[in-house]
């Protein structure tokens, strides 16, 4: 861990954004969502936080917006537009939760779930052909290493509370 | 690569969101923004976009707003807003090109200059706390496969052209 390779993580001491692992997460996040968006945005005319939403509420069958956003690090306001918007489709039901008029209870109408039905397996090939040239092996590297980083930002979050 | 274990890239037909590389990455890239960016919103005031066309504009010299958007893969109207911003600010100039009046070449003033060289190191300092549970040859892995995946879907984004 006290590598004096410039490469290595504790040697830089110049910020380069090509190596800079936020600028590169942000990047290759925006690019994939961009992307992944094409198969539901020209189809379906859905939105990049409408089909979050979507898919949210598919997984998990009841969520307030407020959890949605806690579970999708989604900024609030491009939660709320979503809601209003799938609401207006017709494709998702608010519920006035008991005792807090603020936290509706969101779900998917049968034809939100149809919706979601269609799309989930174009996602899921999507996502295959952006693997396509990672090995198994791979593949469960950067799962693993997502999953640490993920536990690791979430750590520092509470330090900062 | 033709595994049939249930956790490989190629044996779910279910989509799960906790799994599914967009939604994790999406996630992942808007938590470690966020943190980073207390570094710098609360002490210098700068927003996300802000920073980033900071820099971009420190490590390229001088860039146009339309090189911002495609080495940065943020959005136009960001860019467009933090340009406007920073040059209020006194910290960036704008200089019509040569021959084209839409395309101002942008660069750092003096100020702008001494805002980044106090940022930077600060920066640096949250991306190490970031990594500190991985290891050296972890650090490597992730780049590797951070810099393939952006590989692969730079060539999907052609693909659509």
């Amino acid at each position: 861990m006290n590598s004096v390779v410039d490469d290595s993580k504790e040697g830089r001491n110049e910020l380069k954004l090509a190596s800079f692992l936020p600028y590169m997460l942000a990047s290759l996040a925006q690019d994939v969502s961009t992307e992944l968006s094409t198969i539901y945005a020209q189809q379906f005319e859905l939105t990049v936080p409408e089909w979050r939403v979507l898919a949210n509420l598919a997984e998990h069958d009841t969520l307030n917006a407020r959890q949605i956003v806690e579970t999708s690090s989604m900024v609030k306001s491009k939660v709320s537009r979503a809601v209003q918007s799938l609401d207006q489709r017709g494709l998702i039901t608010q519920q006035t939760a008991s005792g807090d008029a603020r936290a509706k209870d969101l779900s998917l109408t049968e034809e939100g779930k149809a919706l979601y039905r269609q799309i989930a397996p174009k996602a899921l090939a999507w996502e295959r052909s952006l693997l396509d040239g990672l090995t198994t092996g791979e593949y469960r590297d950067l799962m693993y290493l997502l999953e640490k980083l993920q536990t690791r930002v979430d750590e520092m979050k509470k330090g900062d509370e």
